[in-house]
């Protein structure tokens, strides 16, 4: 134990902190992005903490109004996965030693601009320095009607798994937004994220299992399969992609990797049975959201890749946070 | 504003992040330690977020069962001035480059031993990298009766001013970690604080106004008078001392600044009418804790120390964040 400093996150959670969630059955075991908290007969509290460092997880001179966004944002892709709808957040802001006014006055120009497209409010949080990069940790807690709220377990064998919108933009946005690629359209998408917060909570009572894509499809899709204790079968050729990102796979058909593997889109991947397909497009159709049938679940275990029908290798390494 | 850069970080509060807290009542306009959450008829949540750096909040090279301790504590003491019982909590770990699994393994320890003191439970949170500080942010939940939660703002002309247990062995105990002075009993209170958790959601009744001694006496005895738009005064000889402290200022009559402006106590300041005396001795009592009689409200504003009955100019900055 003292020497191997490197285990994975999921590793260190399940070895550490699982054991201190043990005995409070909304904490899912740490297995879950969210903790649900019944807090009387009609509603749980939906409850999801996340964490953004510069220079890590969103660059270092990043518009302000664009790292509040995303640190909200985050959360509130979790919360919409978890079948709520916001509520209230918590904001830690620690900043770096350089910070100005003006930067404050600008990231909470972001936040205010989010509370009001999302519906949710700051009730609090901490303001401190630090010697190290500017970390913002928010809070987010949402509702949902009791025992309702979704989450990963819950797939079973002949489900099918539906993603929405559209996958790989983010991750290839991120390479536009580090220069190695030319697409504003694919950049945006991957500093703004925009998480499903009208979709999530229509998906209380037709989704089996749920997951943002945070991690990376292959990633979050293997999540789901775990906990749910099945197998996915995922047809790479189904896999919606934006009419730039579908550019990119034709002419360097190793951009897959980075479609299928690269992280950050922030759409839902929703399990459902069969017979929830009427609901599901037609909750998508309010929403003004698309959402195409990529897989479908079986007895085994992990993610399964075909392409045209034949099986495929596929690393399902998503964003490695360590 | 472009070019002001070190506004306090009550300033800051005040001007970017109390508007974005505008219209949710529970928040108290972001002056209290503490979020409310009105979640049934019976029940209010009670949300408080610190955040605690390496080498800011805790000495680098602690002990991680102490960062753990402190890191859990100080939110406790928060929720126990909020009248609150402890019911689950978030954690985000931000790991520097140097963590180690051993490290890791201790501080989970010392999380461990608190949940089972305090009665609270983990429920979710965030690990990740950060080439920072160690950084690790923990939004409490507790829980009161509905309406009932306690905080800074209620106390009136003719209160009376009480104080839990002793003051000043924080800020002493700080001195002696750095070598400046000799005790390992202060030390210790430093080093591991006492939230007092049984006592606060028994004021519950009996208090007009409470707070946590975290960034000092005189500042949080300040912060009670603001918020309640009233004057307190203190009367320095009635503050309560431990044996080691009393020591230290016959010695060094000096040292009182370091005592009345110092912080990290975690005492309860708790504002009554006279009359809630007698019902104020029976809940410290039965909590085994010693409560003391150091001041009193009146019309006006501002904190005002006498020594023996004489005015003095006392300096209410407690800890300066930035």
């Amino acid at each position: 134990m003292a020497r191997s400093r490197r285990i994975g996150e999921f590793e260190l959670i399940a070895r550490y902190f699982a054991p201190l969630a043990r005995g409070f059955k909304g904490a899912r075991g740490l297995k879950s992005d969210n903790a649900f908290l019944a807090v009387d007969r009609r509603h749980d509290l939906v409850v999801k903490t996340d964490t953004i460092v510069a220079g890590v997880h969103f660059l270092a001179g990043e518009k302000p109004e664009l790292v509040a966004a995303r640190a909200l944002r985050v959360c509130l892709s979790d919360l919409a996965a978890g079948g709520a709808t916001p509520f209230v957040y918590q904001l830690s802001l620690s900043l770096s030693r350089g910070w100005t006014e003006r930067w404050i006055s600008r990231f909470a120009r972001g936040l205010a601009a989010d509370q009001r497209r999302y519906g949710i409010v700051l009730c609090g949080g901490d303001t401190t320095a630090t010697p190290g990069p500017t970390t913002i940790t928010i809070t987010a807690i949402g509702k949902v009607a009791h025992g309702k709220g979704l989450g990963r377990g819950g797939a079973r064998a002949r489900d099918e798994l539906w993603v929405s919108g559209t996958i790989g933009d983010a991750a290839l946005g991120l390479l536009a937004a580090r220069g190695r690629l030319k697409s504003a359209i694919l950049e945006k998408r991957y500093r703004l994220p925009l998480p499903r917060t009208t979709l999530g909570p229509r998906l209380v009572g037709i989704a089996r299992a749920t997951a943002d894509v945070s991690d990376g499809l292959l990633a979050d899709a293997g999540h789901i399969a775990d906990a749910s204790g099945v197998a996915v079968d995922i047809e790479r050729d189904h896999v919606p992609l934006s009419v730039a990102a579908a550019r990119i796979v034709a002419s360097t058909p190793a951009s897959w990797a980075t479609v299928l593997g690269g992280g950050d889109d922030y759409e839902l991947l929703i399990a459902i049975p069969k017979r929830k397909r009427a609901a599901l497009h037609a909750v998508a159709r309010a929403c003004g959201v698309k959402v195409t049938h990529i897989g479908d679940f079986r007895r085994g275990a992990g993610v399964h890749l075909t392409v045209a029908g034949r099986p495929t290798i596929a690393s399902r390494r998503g964003y490695v946070h360590f």
